[in-house]
């Protein structure tokens, strides 16, 4: 069965905490949605600032696959006929072939918010939805508040949908504005919805205050909702809308219907696409398209799926665009160690002493502090070392950071100077920097250039810290990440040490050493 | 009716992505588990590694308030007696009044996983459950890949079930390891076995592979659970479990079960207690607790929860522990200081201009990175001196710090000299430490002891450091946040720079100002 899928990144999603989208984000953002195939894309109100009207000039260029593009409005005003409400108007100017119309359907806001007779509010609601039909417009009317509506005075949110039916609109959407109804609640009102109204699409839009907007939206779909309202990566007012990224791989992979035209293969790179755009971070742990959806930690669960993928996987992770993984940790044990030994080292089995080995001097780093699940690059290097493979391509003479108040040049408030020692030679650079760690970054970065002028091109990317033991406060230890990129590949290092500037060069001079074995091994 | 809260943060939870707990900080979550109310707290296998070994032996001298305390294993192993497994004979040895005992309900695991026939499987439960009933456990009996059994041999899934009930299970725990069903499938695989076993207590053990753990760890209750497991903030192997913060005030708020003998005003302070321990970002659309919950952005929907908080707050916020925000607006900006400012000179109101200088200094030091909101001695100084009501107790004249490798003794790997003026009087000191920012602390207060020997009763209980412009790498922009204390209270303060050294320097001065300041508005 066809399940319409309308997207609300644009108006709703807007409404989310740091969400400020340009002209230009949004254009992104209706093209990266109708490739991947939605039906519906919801903008903003054309009347209400002038980012939008430049958005629906520019937005009606664009020639279209999958979706409509269709503008948002509020049933008119209640001192103003609906053919002199300017937002009615603006809305028709708006040029889309399809508006969506939101109207109370609960007593308490007609009564005590817009402080009309339940009377006026039915009016408002008839007379906006016809005024767009006159006009030749599909009308999806968004019943606002049906559910707490339904739990207070069913009677009327009824009647606000009998009155929105008979004016013409396309499709009733109930609205779970507030989101707080449960699961079971929306599935008995659409269900009160669907059976009396048999000739008009019902729609369903969630938020995800109580946590269950993707559950409420499936179980909206079982009571015969045929058109889903959410935002694709689930931003919007407050706790965020139904993710449609969760939702559709739901209905779509699992239940058989059809959501989108084509496979879901691109889901993956679509939500990190639209995630960029909006620059919200992509949690981890997002349902299909998260780094560790299809990451596996415990020993139990990497043998399991190593035998065999449904043992531990709910889907095949190729089906969404994403990629299975396998994380070091110190309760993992052998399985995990071996599966990416055999990347490095496939001579080795689950009895050589040499996995032993590994597994041991994991287990001790772990205990530590280091964590190598995130550090693949410090992993390798500690594997290849306790088996005898790997030979450093300098060595540490002395370092020496300095730093100083008040600074001693402009935002410069550290120096290094260090030696190191590459074949016999030794090379002895210094530098200043905004910080120690900066500082003796950049000294390293000189003093081996003279050796491996290839390093030019390497630089860090990204670098964390945690401090591990909070309770000995300045005295703790920390945990330093460091990512780094020679521009056509990333990878990470780890280092541990109550001192930060000891933990970042450990960090640092794994990155070095990584990528300079790495050079070598492709080479020979 | 009473639900029974099992929380798995710290077995189940530790499967996650970036998520490393110490010792220390396995137990700070006890504390705080126990304190909110929840019922179990389940840990890890005593037996799989040295840090959970030390664990339960630290563990058992804390006094629970509400909690039990649950350790965790699997049936014994097929070439093993019971009583020979060293697996199940450490977790008999944690010591623990109830164990969680995980065995196959999937034949298909039992087959191609562990391979063994469906019989020997069946042993392997009856026998591990029986043995620990034997020594007088109570047995939490999670019956693994539970729902995936039902689908494929819903016979076999029962009969797992039937011998664990035979065994003397207390509870049956059906798990939905791989995250995959349906709030639907979950209700009616758990009714059938609530309807199976009248007289034994039902649990649910979601994973949110597909978004819907939090609906059907409810729907599953609706079936007759009375057991609910999950992790607090929601971590877990994968895309998480379900997360407790959310399912605990769905059904006690909403729903009206017992779930924890305290009413929630608790929530919010406790999943930001625990997000920090786990050093997991706590995102601002979380329901419930998040920073943007009950935040409100459209201008509609301020009007609205101005006028009436349930138009658009599915609850009230304080019911949580939560507060009510409005963004974008200078308004509430005002609202926030003012509310904080009634504390400290109340004699300031919404329209003084002391209270705009506030607001503004507010917002661009927010700008430039700092964080008042778990800081707020450093924001109390900060309004002190905006208003011209502080005067600093010292001055810094200089410091020098040096990190040095090879470390020049033992384990101080750095060392620090300031100089400091107090009334006219310059002290210099100098101290070594295992860091740079630990000896400038040690030399600090040396130098301070000259002038305020009540100082020697203050040290810091947290030093926390998060990078703030990541892409910056080793240039990038930190915040250090330091809890202090005397003893009998604790403040806390921050500080921001690209040099770490810098920033703990600001933090550990406010820490000291806060506190002599303090010492002397109560003295006067």
């Amino acid at each position: 069965m066809k399940i319409e899928i309308f997207d609300s990144t644009l108006r709703d999603g807007a409404q989310s905490e740091g969400i400020s989208f340009s002209v230009s984000d949004k254009l992104n953002i209706v093209k990266t949605l109708d490739e991947f195939g939605v039906a519906y894309i919801e903008a903003g109100n054309p009347g209400s600032n002038p980012k939008d009207i430049e958005f629906f000039q520019e937005a009606s260029k664009i020639k279209l696959k999958n979706a409509k593009l269709c503008a948002f409005g509020s049933t008119h005003r209640k001192n103003l006929a609906v053919d002199e409400d300017p937002n009615v108007l603006s809305l028709l100017e708006a040029g889309t072939d399809s508006v969506a119309i939101f109207g109370k359907a609960w007593d308490l806001h007609a009564l005590k918010i817009l402080n009309i007779t339940l009377e006026e509010n039915l009016k408002l609601v008839g007379n906006t939805i016809a005024f767009f039909k006159e006009h030749g417009k599909e009308v999806i009317f968004d019943a606002e508040h049906y559910f707490d509506g339904w739990k207070d005075n069913p009677q009327y949110s009824m009647e606000v949908l009998k009155v929105a039916a008979q004016a013409g609109a396309d499709v009733l959407c109930l609205c779970d504005t507030n989101g707080g109804t449960s699961p079971t609640e929306v599935y008995k009102a659409t269900k009160e919805a669907f059976d009396a109204f048999p000739s008009i699409r019902i729609g369903t839009h969630c938020h995800n205050d109580n946590g269950c907007a993707v559950a409420s939206s499936m179980m909206a779909v079982e009571a015969g909702a045929t058109h889903v309202q959410g935002t694709f990566t689930g931003i919007g007012e407050r706790c965020g809308n139904a993710d449609l990224s969760i939702v559709v791989p739901n209905l779509q992979l699992k239940q058989g219907y059809d959501c989108v035209p084509n496979d879901l293969s691109g889901l993956t790179e679509a939500v990190v696409k639209l995630s960029e755009i909006s620059n919200m971070p992509l949690p981890n742990n997002k349902p299909y398209t998260g780094a560790s959806a299809f990451a596996h930690k415990g020993g139990m669960h990497i043998d399991g799926v190593s035998k065999l993928s449904r043992s531990f996987e709910h889907i095949k992770p190729s089906a969404v665009g994403n990629t299975r993984r396998f994380l070091m940790s110190e309760v993992s044990g052998r399985t995990t160690v071996l599966a990416k030994l055999a990347a490095l080292a496939p001579e080795y089995d689950k009895d050589s002493p040499e996995t032993a080995k590994i597994v041991a001097r994991l287990k001790q780093l772990e205990h530590e502090g280091y964590q190598f699940e995130s550090a693949d690059a410090s992993f390798e290097l500690m594997v290849l070392s306790t088996i005898g493979r790997f030979k450093p391509h300098f060595r540490l003479c002395m370092y020496r950071t300095s730093g100083e108040y008040p600074f001693p040049s402009g935002d410069k408030s550290a120096s290094a100077m260090l030696s190191i020692e590459v074949g016999g030679k030794v090379e002895t650079a210094a530098a200043m920097g905004n910080g120690p760690v900066n500082a003796l970054d950049k000294a390293l970065r000189k003093a081996l250039s003279v050796f491996y002028p290839e390093l030019d091109k390497i630089h860090l990317t990204d670098y964390k810290v945690r401090v591990l033991t909070a309770e000995q406060a300045s005295a703790a230890k920390v945990r330093v990440l460091i990512e780094s990129t020679d521009g056509s590949q990333s990878w990470t290092t780890v280092g541990v040490s109550t001192d930060i500037i000891a933990a970042s060069w450990q960090a640092l001079v794994d990155s070095i050493e990584y990528i300079l074995n790495k050079k070598e091994e492709d080479a020979s």
